[in-house]
């Protein structure tokens, strides 16, 4: 059975965030997954890179560099509990899926500080060792998200721009970056501003997507796909 | 004299960003600026969107709506008060300077979180009125930060694309959405990868920006500044 890591991002089990997570864990189990899910509000998971991060001593008390010393300490086993935990349901992934409301055209801040403290160089990355031949190659990563604007003023000419120019950072700029293959995202759009019935037919095609998840040819990350 | 806002994420004080920090100080300081600071690892701000947000009862206590519940406060006078606090600065300034390492394409977590946090609907912005009519009108911004990648990495046709194409969600998606004049960002390549001389000149051009940097226009914040 293929290993899934659902990293979410909303406080309210009720929402419709709270809702597609249900459905993904449903669906993949269902197909015979074994799912996980980082439940980031829940577990009061920490955005802020310091040097708690780091267990013991530092490599250079004089002058702290949070990206030398998490890959020091990485490389030593010296990275604080919660960050290993999160490598470890990484490194088994074969299919990160990440869910969240979209936040000023990202992911919440504490979605935000998953990445910048678990995804530390010597685990995720290190250079040459990066985009194609990043450290976390053959695996697959999905954004799945809600946002607060409509699709129209998220389509090329409307007001807020092609939402795909807000995906390249998320994409390409971490997840490519680490020799992560993306899927198409799964987006949601305007979800508090239509019926409950819209919102349920939202919840179906994420199930019914789903279901053939894995016979999906991941996107082709370059900036032709973003701005063209 | 002018006001200005730097909002600072930066672990380091013997770091460029703390020295690129100092220098905007005390340069603005000296053409009779008053200029505070909000040094957010210092700080501790907390980046995560909790209920903590909210003093008193909820809007819906059925239903966590962060957006609407943060809405709601803010127009009771509702707000926790370290954002209070951020919201009085940033109402008060003429001009946000936000300096930072870049991580991961974008702001670092804690500095993503101020954003989440602090610019809340009815004080940042009040559908229609957003863009243009944001409710930051008359404020100009200026993003300053440090990256890892190379200027040439960061080129158009560069491995990590035109540097512009992640300034999108950023620039446009938060501040020109709050109505916010967005000048020409300032960015030191690779400081890490440079000698010590080369790090003083950064410091130095930087210095020799602010002396004229009330007399420069905002950049005509349209997708063609970013992805022509």
């Amino acid at each position: 059975g293929r290993k899934v890591l659902i990293v979410y991002a909303h406080q309210e089990p009720k929402s419709l965030n709270g809702s597609l997570k249900r459905v993904a864990v449903e669906e993949l189990s269902k197909q015979g997954c074994s799912v996980t899910v980082s439940d980031l509000y829940a577990m009061q998971f920490e955005p802020r890179a310091t040097r708690n991060d780091i267990v013991g001593c530092l490599h250079n008390s004089e002058e702290f560099n949070y990206g030398v010393e998490t890959w020091e300490a990485y490389k030593r086993g010296g990275l604080s509990n919660d960050l290993i935990e999160e490598q470890k349901k990484v490194q088994e992934a074969d299919l990160l899926i990440f869910q969240f409301p979209l936040y000023w055209f990202s992911m919440p801040a504490i979605m935000k500080g998953w990445m910048d403290r678990v995804l530390v160089q010597g685990f995720a990355h290190e250079f040459p060792n990066c985009y194609d031949s990043g450290l976390l190659k053959n695996k697959l990563a999905l954004f799945s998200f809600t946002t607060g604007g409509s699709e129209e003023m998220y389509a090329k000419g409307g007001i807020s721009g092609d939402i795909r120019y807000l995906l390249w950072p998320m994409q390409h700029g971490i997840m490519h970056f680490c020799g992560v293959k993306v899927l198409a995202p799964h987006i949601c759009f305007a979800p508090e501003y239509v019926s409950e019935e819209k919102r349920k037919e939202m919840l179906v095609a994420w199930a019914q997507r789903l279901k053939t998840l894995w016979k999906e040819e991941p996107i082709n990350c370059s900036p032709e796909w973003y701005f063209k």
